[in-house]
């Protein structure tokens, strides 16, 4: 078992209507409503914690409305160590109609400053003051107020500690994480081609542009392909990885849950062919449904074996880019 | 000063997002959002407290958001007598566009079983045990589990308190309320003319069926009808108020406004044409903007004097029908 911390920036309240139609300008009544503590590192932290480890969660949360979030953190069996700031956290709605036609509307965060900044980072000194850790996680958007320098700033001093870091961000955040070299990273297509600054059309393209990442001082290179799965580059080679066919009904938590796996792999000790292989099929579960990935589904040794696993070399330390 | 109980069964969090245009499909990020303790039980202790009133709020709440109530509470100054229920209140969707459209989309609310109605009545109970009330108010729609019965008997046990029983709500259960006969309901033209059995085009018919509502048991017997204004029906005679015109920017909130005016004018002693000048200019205030009413607009006593009251007559008792 190891221990984790996962944090979670800019976390979100998800409130999820299931609509037969909905019809603009008037009064709608949804099936179902249903309201959920979400954001990407507590979705991380909902898969290692149900794998059996012992998982701290933080970040920042609204004061006002932590009801869910302290309810679902007692659910999951996870230690609660987010700096409360004034305010509500954002709640971001999801319109889900009976067409397969979904509407956003996500709310703009709850704005964070340079002192509770201070304060989360006091707050993990202290959790690891508590008990060593394993891996620190930060996943997610930034919030307002939290600037592109200081939010380096934070992954510095995060890094700083000797703990793994792995970060799963987007956009200019993840240019900036990538620049601070943390263990690990996962970009998409889009992403990697933005920092790699060319597109990313064949599969050499991608794979050399993930070889880049991890030449850059990223030790888990990650690059999560859409369709063509997911490559991985580290110190041993290069992977890849092809789910296995499912229906898809929700990819919402896909990430979140290969995230979770590749930590649950690489902490266990397991094989990188496993590790990569686990994670990947535990992602395909999860978009079988709205939430994210379990072992605990019927068929999940069928995924495992569903899994195509490729090694694609041995080292690229020295390969050719 | 008043003591006020302010009964709310099936209340809500009120969530409004401002957005440009709505795009269906895709993620939306509005300008503001804002989450607020809502519900009209609510919104009338919320002016009452404003008032000087000393007020305590009851109803069903769900035990895992309560935290926006119990803030807001806090703020207005009134005492948290809800009865907590399993499960999360209702959130209640608002999605505003900048070209004036406004789609809601309304949970189905909490359900209540007869153990937790039988609970409310115990603390109304014990609230009155505590320190005697002016009036009681329930307010609002009913929630998933309470039948009409249940309401009727539900209301039986209220007006048996002694304590003079306001009761707003719509539909069926309106006409339930009515059945009753408490101190005073607040119908609109259409749910008026549903009791009545009468369309009410004409101002006749409208002073009729409201002189119908005040010898059916009603004491104060009060007709919202639109732009025609208030009718209001007592033992001393009829009034009609016209409001006066203001820029209409939000109407949520200005019935709630309403009845908080008239309890206010009516357990202040006050003479009743002024009761209904007040409430009637209150409501138009509260119309402005979003949220209720306040006598701390700069031009109140502008709308004081602009809100037209007329005695139709001195006394309906034995009116002609």
């Amino acid at each position: 078992m190891a221990r984790v911390i996962c944090i979670t920036l800019n976390p979100a309240l998800d409130l999820a209507f299931e609509l037969e139609e909905l019809a603009l300008g008037t009064v709608n009544r949804p099936k179902h409503a249903q309201l959920e503590a979400a954001g990407k590192g507590v979705n991380v932290a909902r898969v290692l914690a149900a794998l059996g480890h012992d998982v701290v969660v933080s970040g920042f949360l609204g004061r006002d409305n932590d009801g869910p979030f302290q309810l679902a953190f007692k659910h999951m069996g996870v230690t609660d160590a987010f700096v409360r700031v004034s305010g509500e956290t954002r709640i971001n709605a999801k319109l889900a109609e009976k067409s397969g036609r979904v509407t956003d509307i996500n709310g703009p965060g709850i704005g964070v400053d340079t002192a509770q900044v201070a304060s989360l980072l006091d707050t993990i000194e202290q959790q690891l003051n508590d008990a060593p850790a394993d891996a620190i996680l930060v996943a997610g958007s930034l919030p307002p107020g939290l600037s592109l320098p200081a939010f380096s700033e934070l992954l510095t001093h995060l890094k700083a500690t000797g703990v793994p870091l792995w970060v799963d961000t987007s956009g200019e955040a993840l240019l900036r994480a990538i620049e601070i070299a943390p263990e690990a990273v996962k970009p998409n297509e889009l992403e990697l081609a933005d920092w790699a600054g060319s597109t990313l059309e064949s599969h050499d393209s991608r794979v050399n542009a993930t070889t880049r990442l991890y030449q850059a001082g990223i030790k888990q290179a990650l690059l999560s392909a859409g369709a063509e799965g997911v490559i991985w580059v580290n110190t041993c080679g290069a992977w890849q990885a092809t789910p296995p066919s499912v229906q898809a009904v929700n990819t919402v938590g896909a990430g979140d849950t290969f995230v979770a796996g590749m930590l649950h792999g690489l902490l266990s000790q397991q094989d990188k062919e496993e590790t990569l292989r686990f994670a990947t099929a535990l992602s395909a579960e999860s978009v079988r449904h709205v939430g994210v990935g379990t072992t605990q589904a019927d068929d999940f040794s069928l995924l495992l074996q569903r899994t195509r696993v490729q090694h694609l070399h041995a080292s690229h330390t020295e390969g050719t880019l």
